[in-house]
């Protein structure tokens, strides 16, 4: 019995989860929202309590010497050295990480190098890594990548339709994301249907502010809707998924833009739903906004759907045929009306939902009625339990 | 009886095809290469018969001037006013455009200014009208946008997920394109099913060195591979299709490429086919490569029919459902290989080939067998029918 922590570190947040393993039995969790600003909000979970704490937290370092305080305050652990492993939560593994990695200096330095597959993530995982190391120096440290689940898709699957050598001189490809909750969510499937993995067709709908899908044949991970970075796919909060390339160079005259870096971030935090709505990158708000007759709001809805459907379509066409169809993530496990809409739109697949069983939120079970052909099943992620049973395995 | 001419203008060819109208005969047809270049290449045919001139034909003006003069040599025609009408294909019609055009001044000027959307093909189709402008000054003369039948789009299908004001300040969206030849192989699939068209849903897949895939329900093109240019969609003989944005400023910085439409030029004219198996653009060399055992030309091909397979599944989805799968243009028309091989990957859609019947190149047939659930067409797509139906039309 031991304790170790799933680190998912941002660039002004830090999750954590503490875990007793093997009984992958959550002890604590918590959130550090704001660091390196005004009123840092620091909230804690433990024994059905909630404790939350403002006050300035500089920087990743000093939050997890808060966290680590909390939980001695609190009788979780009697000091620091009692928790022996650490999993963190790194985007972009590109092709050197095809599986989770014990931490070491030459790992973190590359990581820190992926930083332009995840321009956005991966400096704030590694921050995340340092600052650990620096407060618990002697603990099994070990990388989870979003990626490795889709590390060993099949080329005609991660190739770009671009000049070879780019690839092998640059490594530009598909990675994907996100890879960690669509395995969990796989597994999950296989127990629920009672049937082995190896023998299903699943398309996993990871639903979230950023969202991906992903098809999973045989328990791999062949093809999924985020690319070379997590910009690509379907509509997201704030991402434009998929977009003709020319565009680009169209907006940029047009707007007076001359860095192409600024138009990337306006497509990868201006665009999606907020873009499209002018209301909020929270699907919430837009469906609120849609219900009180706001037409632009019930459009960029309906673009998300029809994204979501379109992507569902092509991996059905890839593994020629689905078994199942599995909901996960925020909008994924919360929103009945999205899972409704969506498989309500492409029943000629067969899939067909049960609106009783769907009427619920954040509930493992099966949503399709008896009869379907394609199951549909709501199962919340659990992508720390991941990066807490990768830990595990490679302590020994 | 009239005669009309149709006019296919690149940037260094001319194709046109001579109808007597309206009975939708052919008289004569032919195209000009490598105007501007040495050693043009001038083909004629006739009657059964094929002519080949081999000499230098310095532009656009003096192209159709010898085509013309080549009619009356061949007394095809007596005089150039024997030809009352012309039509000009033209690739973007943005959306100012959403069906056939006289054209006037203000046409040509609009033609003009929609550069952007098709910058290898717009100022070249502008080429032909204002060559043939000035040699028959007085017949009628129309426009025919490879756009319009898209044109009527719904918005959640031709809107982008970015900030909606970079769609109504400028009209960045979806166009497409090859829309006559969709169009023209959905009115055909029509009567071949013996069934209204505006019943049907139908993917009409148009495969040549571009391609592109459209759902069409109920006679109305309601989405398309083809994007705000025809760089996206499928992997086509040079172009990539879709591609995840975020790579072109990581590949920009690697190659040391500091103008963005350098990098969109090699997206356009070296990558897809080309790019990906080193060999050829032409669907042809590759599959010749790829018997050879050249694995990398193999796997260009994947690619290729994966893309196609991934659209068709889309558009399932995106329709609910659909009746008929029609293949058309270069590919399309004559690889009975590749229809083979697109249909049976995606058998669990209800579309079943029948070997014998797709045996075939070129002939307007029904290849499925006749148990199939869906149906698969071949239909030669003719393009230049449909710009002389709107001549006739415009005309009156």
């Amino acid at each position: 019995m031991s304790k170790t922590i799933a680190i998912n570190a941002g660039s002004s947040s830090l999750k954590f989860t503490l875990f007793e393993m093997p009984e992958e039995q959550v002890i604590s969790s918590g959130i550090i929202e704001r660091i390196g600003l005004k009123d840092s909000i620091f909230t804690t979970k433990y024994n059905g309590e909630k404790y939350n704490i403002v006050e300035d937290i500089e920087n990743h370092e000093i939050a997890i010497q808060k966290v680590l305080d909390k939980l001695i305050e609190l009788n979780v652990i009697e000091n620091y050295e009692e928790i022996e492993g650490v999993g963190h939560r790194v985007v972009a593994g590109g092709e050197d990480f095809k599986e989770s990695a014990l931490i070491d200096n030459d790992v973190l330095a590359k990581i820190e190098r992926l930083a332009d597959l995840a321009p956005l993530h991966n400096p704030a995982n590694a921050t995340g890594i340092k600052a650990f190391k620096k407060l618990l120096p002697n603990i099994t440290s070990v990388a989870v990548f979003d990626t490795s689940f889709h590390a060993n898709m099949p080329a005609v699957n991660y190739l770009y339709s671009i000049p070879m050598e780019y690839y092998e001189k640059h490594a530009a490809r598909k990675y994907g994301a996100h890879g960690t909750s669509h395995q969990y969510v796989s597994e999950r499937a296989a127990e629920m249907l009672d049937r082995p993995l190896e023998d299903l067709k699943l398309i996993t709908c990871h639903l979230g502010n950023g969202g991906s899908i992903t098809a999973v044949q045989g328990g791999k991970s062949i093809d999924t809707s985020m690319g070379f970075t997590p910009l690509a796919g379907i509509t997201m909060g704030t991402r434009t998924g998929d977009i003709d390339a020319s565009i680009i160079p169209y907006l940029m005259e047009k707007e007076g833009i001359t860095d192409i870096n600024e138009m990337i971030n306006v497509f990868n935090k201006k665009s999606g739903l907020l873009g499209l709505s002018g209301v909020s990158s929270d699907m919430r708000d837009v469906e609120d906004a849609a219900a009180e007759g706001n037409e632009r709001a019930q459009l960029s809805l309906d673009i998300f759907y029809n994204r979501v459907q379109k992507y569902i379509g092509q991996y059905v066409a890839l593994m020629n045929g689905v078994d199942a169809i599995v909901f996960t993530a925020g909008i994924g496990e919360n929103s009945a009306e999205t899972r409704e809409i969506l498989i309500d739109g492409i029943n000629w697949f067969g899939a067909e939902i049960d609106k009783e069983k769907n009427a619920v939120r954040g509930e493992e079970r099966i949503i399709s009625t008896d009869d379907s052909k394609v199951k549909v099943l709501l199962i919340p992620t659990d992508e720390e339990v991941m990066i807490a049973r990768d830990v595990e395995r490679l302590k020994k």
